[in-house]
Parts: structure tokens; C-alpha cells; sequence
């Protein structure tokens, strides 16, 4: 019996992912799942990207976190809705946690929601969440093996924010083997260089995500015709 | 029945922890458990440890990692017993594997074995495997507030290592933030800043590494009398 009840749940979550993944289509709100290890800057990159794009698109932010609200607290200064999952111990979001707080949001009224996982290089990949893509950063202090070494991500992954690139020159950071690894675990893996206490390279981010809602919009016309 | 299996499972878990621990007590063996985030330093901690401590003590490492056999290769140099675990995708290192690893090593010639886990500042945190003490390494670049953020680990280590501190001066690392937080979660925890690059701090640490060696001889003439 308990054996069905796992199924079940699983099931459920996939149920759940496929559920949020149609929603979405259908109100043409792009969802992007931001994954990186704790402290490689998922939440720096939205602080630089949302003051950006909140005045030509209508933004949200889903907060995973295992305890405390400073991630959420730091975004919200932008006057956006911002949604905070507590895993409480949990080391990844699930869908049933994503549909939960979708029911928070007026989803009317948005084109964009961004959720930050919780900060796990391993365990968040595994997990579908209805997004339209999963977005992989990773910080240059970590050192360039870390694709190579978790590599599940970055297979999953349509891009990857490569952040606190103003620290490079004083690291030991083999950027040929970072591109290389990811070559041959995602060939058609988009790479950006950031850092985003320095507000560099920011921009090919952005336009990276304009494009993907643009895409998005797209396929509402199309949906419409 | 299949709840059956799961409650086996996970018993058979803890018995293996409390084999592990009953054996590596017999045989006067400290174990240390290693957990940080991918890129915080454990290996490099290593290789700035066990080059100083191999003359004194025979050491061995269970080197824990998602796939390839990058870092075991990195500790191959210094001629110690190296047992690589590759958990093909698992998230931490169990007792199972730790009690399997164990059979690859002389425990009749071992003083101290050092487990590097998986690079996860969640999962590994709830596994015990037997070993003497979790040892908790955050680099500064993660900024300070992981450890609230991510409490387990801190509260659940005998000591943690902050690595990195070269880089403190460029960063924005609030250093009382961080010592305040830890104090909160577990008030009797060591706290050690070094830099494995620059090899600084790293004779505190070695000290604590010899401390904790000596308790575990000490022990062991109490067990002999």
C-alpha cells in the first residue's frame, strides 16, 4: 500500500509539474528556475535584473528557502510580488510547493515569474517544476570543475550564468576547461559572463530573457490565431 | 510491505552508523566528516592537512563525489590510502557506502580517515555515517549569512572552517554577522579562518585535528585498562 502512496506522490508532483506547465502556456507567463549552489549569486542576479525589466514586463519572484526570509527580504524593495517558500529542511522545491504559490499570485497579470531554488547544485535539478527552463549559475570561487563534477544541471539547463567574473584574475579559474566541460555536457548551452556586484556583463543576461519571453508571446499569438 | 523496506532501509542505515562507530572505536580510528557547498575547499583543506599530519599519523580518505574521480585524483599525491565513492547522482554519502568503503582499508594501520562528502550544504548534513564529528567549511565568497540560512550543518559540527579569508578584504563579508549567527545556532562550536591558497590559519586547524586525535588515544588507554 505505502508503495502506491510514493507513486502516488510522485505521480502527483509530476501531475502537478505538467499542470503548472500548462497554466502557464495558457496565461503566456514565462517561469524561469534559477539553480546554483548556496552563495553563487541567484539572488544578486534577480536584484540586477528585475529594477531592469519591471517597467516594460510584470514580474514575480517564488523564494525558495529552507529557513529565514533574507532572500526575500532583499527583493523586496522592488515593489513586486514575492512569494516565500520555507522548504524547512527540504533541500529542493517541489511542484506541489510551486502550485501553492501560484495561487498567491494574480497570474493575469503577470509575464514572468522567477523562482530561486534552494541553494543545492544537486538535488533541484531533478525536480521538474512546470518552468519553461531551468537556469544554472555558478560562481567563479567554486572553481571551473564544477560542471564536470555536477553535471546534471547543466545538461538540464538552457543557460549558464557564470557569476563574480570581476574576481577571476586573482583566482585559479581554467576558463578553456569551464567552456570545454560544458561543451560536451550541453553543446547548445548559452554562457554568460557576470558579476553582479560589478554590474558587468548584465545585459546579455537580459537580453537572453527578453528573448525567451518574446518567444513566449510568440506562441501566444500563435495560440490566438 | 514496500514501507517495510524503506523502515529497513533506513534502520539498516543506523545500524551501520552504529557498526562504523563501534568498529572505528575498537580500532582508536578518528573519523572526520567533511561537508560544504561544491567549491568552499574541502579538498584543498586536504592537501594543506595531510602533508603536515602524514609523518605523525597514518591517514586514509573516503572521498565522496557525484561522478569523475577529479578530487581523489588531486589527493593520489601524497601516497595514503585514497577510497573513491561515486554516488551516480546521490546527493550525500551514506553508512552503507561508508561501511563498504571501510573494507578497502587497513584498519589495523589507520589513525585518522577523512570523508569528503558530496559537495552539498544540505543533504550530507543528515546522514550520520559513523564518524566522530561533522566538520562544517564555508568560504567567505558565500557570504555570511549561509549559516543561518542553512543551519543543520552548523548545528550538528564540532567546528567550522571558513575558507577563503584571503578574499575577505575584496568581498562584502560582514565577519560579526557570521560569528553572531554561529554563536546562536550552536555555542560551543570552534570557528577557524584560513586560506588553503595561501596557506594561512591552517595551523589552528591542524591543532584541533591533533586535539581531537589525542582524546581518541586517550580513550583508548582507558579502554585498554
Amino acid at each position: 500500500m505505502e508503495i502506491k502512496v510514493m507513486e502516488k506522490v510522485i505521480e502527483a508532483n509530476k501531475n502537478k509539474s505538467n499542470e503548472i506547465r500548462n497554466l502557464l502556456n495558457q496565461k503566456n507567463i514565462l517561469m524561469l528556475n534559477l539553480i546554483s549552489s548556496p552563495g553563487s549569486g541567484k539572488t544578486s542576479l534577480l536584484e540586477q535584473t528585475i529594477p531592469v525589466l519591471q517597467d516594460k514586463y510584470r514580474i514575480a519572484v517564488i523564494e525558495g528557502d529552507i529557513t529565514t526570509d533574507k532572500d526575500a527580504k532583499r527583493l523586496n524593495k522592488f515593489g513586486i510580488p514575492v512569494v516565500l517558500i520555507n522548504t524547512n529542511g527540504g533541500c529542493h522545491l517541489n511542484s506541489a510547493s510551486i502550485a501553492k504559490a501560484l495561487t498567491e499570485l494574480d497570474l493575469n497579470n503577470l509575464d514572468l515569474i522567477f523562482v530561486e531554488n534552494v541553494g543545492n547544485l544537486v538535488c533541484p535539478s531533478e525536480f521538474n517544476l512546470g518552468e519553461d527552463t531551468k537556469v544554472a549559475i555558478v560562481s567563479t570561487p567554486e572553481g571551473e570543475d564544477k560542471p564536470a563534477k555536477y553535471p546534471m544541471l547543466f545538461r538540464n539547463a538552457e543557460i549558464a550564468v557564470l557569476n563574480k567574473i570581476d574576481l577571476i584574475d586573482i583566482l585559479n579559474f581554467n576558463t578553456d576547461d569551464f567552456y570545454a566541460d560544458l561543451q560536451k555536457l550541453n553543446a547548445g548551452l548559452t554562457i554568460v559572463e557576470v558579476s553582479c556586484t560589478r554590474k558587468k556583463g548584465i545585459k546579455k543576461w537580459l537580453s537572453w530573457v527578453e528573448k525567451k519571453l518574446s518567444i513566449k508571446k510568440e506562441s501566444e499569438v500563435i495560440n490566438e490565431r
